[in-house]
């Protein structure tokens, strides 16, 4: 692979020093950034790149823990280098353009670490400087508008100077093992590619748990609501993993267009049945923990008017998806902190033995990585007809040694590689948020109640019936 | 549950004292044996009834070994009357019936534990003798004839006393718990129930291996075969309870009309075929063993033309498993002792990530009882395509505790509730020697070669491409 030049701006900031640094350390480490690479951290601020470099130093200790090895943390040090830049003024793009000098050397890949405002000025001056090469990469990260329209806007400042081929939209779900594992899943067994579909499947359970409440985003978090800044991206994405036709190979853009389709296929949610698909809510106080509003108190640009919970039941009008209804569902300040999908079959047709419930596979995300079969058996010295349900696992993780990567690691090898498979193409982002919009002007139009459950919980009421129990998390390892 | 009168015909013979009575004895230790029960011993020789408690007490010791409490002993032995019989004496029989006297009181259970020449002599005295009420059971076990002819005749002496649903033939297999849970497994899952048929699956293998050699039953296995001795009845009864159709209820007939017709449906092997279809062979010399023939060397009555191995490729003519060829084998000295099922899926229709295997159950019926599903995974930090096979398995005895019943405890049990459900029926006996009987016609007409193999390899390369490698118990073991 030919050699990198990395540019991070925002280099100095949160992401890039408790994220992308230690994501690429490691990827130095493993002997996955090519030969000759060098990574440019650009910020406003004025440092040195000694003094930059003492800083990611500290950060990685900070971050890796027991992972942190001082020679190989020198090494990767030792190839960045810091850049003060203010974007107004022409003579800094100067020196970058002089740092860089795009030739056939090194392949450039610019991160965009920095708030959504900035995304137009550094492309716009990224083209005024020619330094957007065919062959030089973007990444960039949500949010990328917050409707249909602002994320129309926001692609036309990133298309100033970049070609779709060009632009990696990450969203860190996508570089989870256990996402990138559904379609292992799903198109390589015969055993789960012959019952995926209405005819076997009853219906399926999405769920992405935090027990975090604001954490410093009260203002941001209010305007958009989980609908927007969980569904919209993560639990969408995990669907549409989910719920897509074998591709037409495994190329990024058959994988996209095959999840496009899905999004494209979602039944509208309207005014007049939104009462049926939708369920808000937020958090009140519970196990000792403040309510949403009492968290608000003090955040100026605050309504209170935000979602913390949303539940959806989601039809997708396809042949193989007729009246299988997927249900999704996010909230912050829940119960337990994970993410798992539940994928419930239907009874066998004669229902012989009469059990009373249905197979059932399980696919933990986060913080576990593990595939789980429900089965019946005959129950051990009964006469034959009195069945258990016997829970068969595969732990993604088994045998892999130690360090699971990051999901950024994952990705940032992927934009290395040119491997689009793992982002969201501009179509995908336009049809997710058509249907979101779709969504949130329904609830206005009918009013949709904000619902309320206590922190600590799993959720209101409302959509209690959607969702099997969560057993506590130490009842589910001592079962598996 | 009614008083039951137990009377075991041969009840101080090998049979009645290592597997008989520690049954009985654990049935009664359970509860399971009703309140007021007796347990009487028939044999020719004379023998008092305390003599024969200490015979029993002393195998029990023997063959429970940490299993075996003096208390509960103590007590099943109090229930146990032995009893010497002439079977030609007619005052013998009389005493038998005095001690029986059928009345309301109990229900009479008769185990022939003897030769099956004895079969025609005893029913005939019971018969005469008034000992066969309506609710009196028969429980008989194999050889039941060497051929459809014979069969019938033993049927036929049977059947001068007891109807058959009054008879109760044993095949010890259909007891393991492994073999009863084939039912619950295809029939109450839908994810295995939706892809047991030849759309999905390609190939099933079905394998008993022993490590055993003549054991002192020279004559006899070198007259009956492994073909007889193993395949007519064990094997194929696994092979029914995989390949059968749903049965309309789980009532005993209907689970062995379902049964029969598998057999039914088997394609005959005939002169013609056969070599496609059979492999026999003989054991050479190997891992410090000696030959089979070297073996039989001063048995008077083996002619040394049995075979001790057999491997047969059968094929099942109905809609549900056209073309997919059920291999089965079976055979003496092998590397490892064994019983298992290997079902094989076809590859997915696309076969979009290239693997080079597809997706197999593995069906552990001993030494282990255990399930367990091959699937493909994303390998762990590939990036997408690399896929390895996960094993995720099902160990039936998990969470028992301690004991797993012995297959003639089971059997037992189920003879004392009156369930025939796990007994072999006569026409099931007559289709199977049919079948067998064809095979045996055909050898001869086709003078069918007799392979060797090595003591303690897994039989003649003749039939090494129809079953896969056997790992070593050891790897098996540590790969699940």
């Amino acid at each position: 692979m030919k050699a990198l030049d990395i540019v991070l701006f925002g280099g100095s900031g949160d992401l890039s020093l408790r994220k992308l640094m230690p994501s690429l350390y490691f990827l130095q480490r493993d002997g996955k950034l090519p030969e000759g690479s060098r990574v440019t951290a650009v910020s406003r601020g004025e440092m040195t790149s000694e003094v930059f470099r003492a800083l990611v130093i500290e950060k990685l200790k900070l971050y890796l823990g027991s992972e942190y090895q001082a020679s190989a943390a020198e090494e990767f040090v030792a190839g960045i280098d810091y850049m003060a830049l203010d974007i107004a003024s022409g003579s800094a793009w100067g020196e970058l353009k002089a740092h860089l000098a795009p030739s056939e050397v090194r392949d450039i890949i610019y991160y965009m670490a920095v708030p959504p405002g900035l995304f137009g000025p550094i492309c716009k001056q990224l083209h005024l400087n020619s330094l957007n090469p065919p062959s030089s990469r973007l990444v960039v990260e949500k949010p990328l508008g917050e409707d249909e329209e602002s994320a129309e806007a926001v692609n036309a400042l990133l298309s100033t100077g970049f070609a779709e081929e060009q632009i990696y939209r990450i969203d860190h779900y996508l570089g989870k093992e256990a996402i990138q594992n559904l379609l292992a899943l799903r198109f390589s067994n015969r055993l789960i590619g012959a019952v995926w579909n209405q005819e076997h499947i009853e219906s399926v359970q999405i769920t992405v748990a935090e027990t975090v409440g604001l954490e410093g985003r009260a203002a941001y978090l209010d305007h958009a609501g989980v609908l927007r800044d969980m569904v919209q991206n993560h639990l969408m994405q995990i669907l549409c993993c989910l719920a897509m036709e074998t591709p037409l190979s495994l190329a990024a853009d058959d994988i996209r267009d095959a999840k496009v389709r899905v999004v494209k296929s979602l039944r509208p949610i309207t005014s007049t049945n939104i009462e049926e698909h939708v369920v808000r809510a937020q958090y009140g106080a519970g196990a000792g923990m403040p309510s949403y509003l009492q968290e608000l108190q003090g955040s100026r640009d605050a309504a209170g008017t935000g979602e913390t919970y949303a539940a959806l039941k989601v039809m997708v009008d396809n042949d193989r998806w007729h009246n299988v209804p997927f249900y999704l569902r996010t909230g912050k300040r829940l119960k337990e902190r994970f993410a798992e999908v539940i994928v419930k079959f239907r009874p066998t047709p004669r229902n012989l033995f009469g059990v009373p419930a249905s197979n059932q596979i399980t696919i933990e995300l986060q913080p576990d990585m593990k595939i789980s079969l429900d089965m019946f058996m005959k129950q051990l010295l009964s006469d034959g007809r009195d069945l258990i349900s016997h829970r068969q696992s595969a732990d993604l993780a088994a045998g892999s040694g130690s360090r699971i990567p990051d999901a950024y690691e994952k990705l940032l090898g992927d934009v290395m590689q040119g491997n689009q498979a793992y982002f969201v193409r501009h179509d995908e982002i336009i049809a997710s948020w058509r249907w979101i919009d779709g969504i949130r002007k329904a609830w206005r139009e009918a009013e949709l109640p904000m619902h309320s459950y206590a922190a600590g919980s799993m959720g209101p009421q409302a959509s209690k019936a959607w969702f099997d129990e969560v057993p506590f998390v130490e009842e589910l390892k001592k079962a598996s």
